[in-house]
């Protein structure tokens, strides 16, 4: 890794969240009922090793909780995680990381809950990683649709991408085995992207932060002003227990987070903000 | 392990089950507001090797969700419980487990939740486990004071028990370490209980519970006629936040449960009714 990636990377994450929370505050204005929410933004900084991050948060009329944070962090992996992680055995340990991560959860059960997060990550290699998922608590097909297809664009643009692959990665991870249920209706997920060309991969990744960027504002707005009962509101709030469950459970990157002593609210910043086991 | 040893371990539990949702049913008669909750139960039996159980789950006016299991099960441990589980292997992995688990979720922030298990588990060996916490919104020294008390007591009347011990295994055992924070207030906590005599063994399990069934209704007596401000509820459904951290993130019951194929709704009855991550 040179410090050209690295530079670059960053810059990168720090520019897709302002432009993300930008959008986002966009759909506030465009809600109903209450004050437009604006985001509030934090910067914190790593204990032990280095680096920090910055997170905003925005509890609004359309969302009811949407945090977006960057972190930048580099340090010593121990333990499990050296053995675990590529390169790190060869890095003496040694770990840069950056990424974006961002969970919407509307105040709406009509408009679905998304995710999407983008990270690169070097030891003694170098690789991107990320995804993006959508959860609506009542799965519209054309919404679903038009999701993939702007996901599968992002894909086709870039021969280092393979949308049929990332998709089926996305099925798999999104799962709980538990439940025997998905978590929402996928999207894509990939890891380990390391193509040997680097400003390549690294142009699908900024990709993806771009088609987010574009097609789940377009999902939000075609359900900003229908109405909901009581009832649909019940169900979001049961579906967002699953969210709970499997981010708890199985999501890596919040034990990840957790047990490399990252920052515990930006990492939890993913939580829904209310929710019933009924 | 003998048919003996099965047959009263069995039908201790169940008959446990029983006072402590009579127990409980006296509370809810006792209560205020809305119509006074009553157990509902619902046998189970387990998809794949043999075995089952008994939910009762109660949504009541005092306790606004209250379970209590009782899973009597056998079967085979395969892989990775194979290797951990004390005399698995020596066992060809068979084993046969029975235990009751009650978690207690009260209406009022006044009121502390409450949780305890206890279950015999044999394989190649046989051994008992369990344990019994408190855990308050807002913890008041006397209650703590008692409910410790009531357990040393049970603990005190039995050479095979060791109350310093158990409490701070408690105290290890239901701690946030990404919060740095505990569960609750404590309690006992014990596991690999055979001291060679088993009938002694058992004679204190019997202890662990009837105790909890003396000691929890007599505290949520003391404040059950007090009433709450929104702030305190408020206070409470985040305090509820941090006990599903804990039994996704960190209870091994819960991923023992989960991974064994165990009854979903029965494991995840611990799960609070309503919560935030505000």
């Amino acid at each position: 890794m040179s410090e050209r990636q690295q530079s670059l990377a960053a810059t990168w994450f720090a520019r897709l969240q302002d432009d993300l929370c930008a959008a986002f505050e966009s759909l506030e204005d465009e809600g109903q009922g209450g004050p437009a929410g604006r985001f509030e933004r934090k910067a914190w900084t790593r204990e032990g090793d280095g680096g920090g991050g910055v997170m905003a948060l925005m509890r609004g009329r359309v969302f009811e909780k949407i945090g977006v944070n960057v972190s930048v962090v580099h340090g010593h992996f121990s333990g499990e995680f050296r053995q675990a992680i590529p390169g790190a055995v060869e890095a003496d340990g040694a770990f840069w990381a950056a990424g974006l991560s961002l969970v919407a959860h509307p105040r709406s059960p009509l408009v679905p809950a998304a995710h999407i997060n983008t990270r690169m990550i070097a030891t003694s290699k170098t690789w991107f990683g990320g995804g993006a998922d959508l959860t609506p608590t009542f799965p519209i097909e054309a919404d679903t649709e038009r999701f993939h297809a702007a996901l599968k664009a992002a894909c086709d643009a870039h021969p280092v991408a393979d949308h049929g692959r990332f998709k089926a990665w996305c099925d798999r991870y999104f799962f709980l085995p538990h439940r025997n249920e998905p978590r929402g209706v996928g999207g894509i997920f990939f890891d380990d992207l390391a193509s040997g060309d680097w400003d390549a991969d690294f142009a699908f990744l900024r990709e993806v932060g771009t088609a987010f960027g574009q097609v789940y504002p377009e999902l939000v707005r075609r359900h900003l002003h229908e109405t909901w009962s009581a009832e649909q509101r019940h169900a979001q709030l049961v579906k967002r227990g699953r969210y709970v469950e499997f981010n708890l459970l199985y999501d890596r990157g919040t034990s990840f987070g957790l047990k490399t002593g990252g920052n515990v609210e930006a990492i939890l910043m993913s939580l829904p903000p209310e929710v019933i086991w009924p």
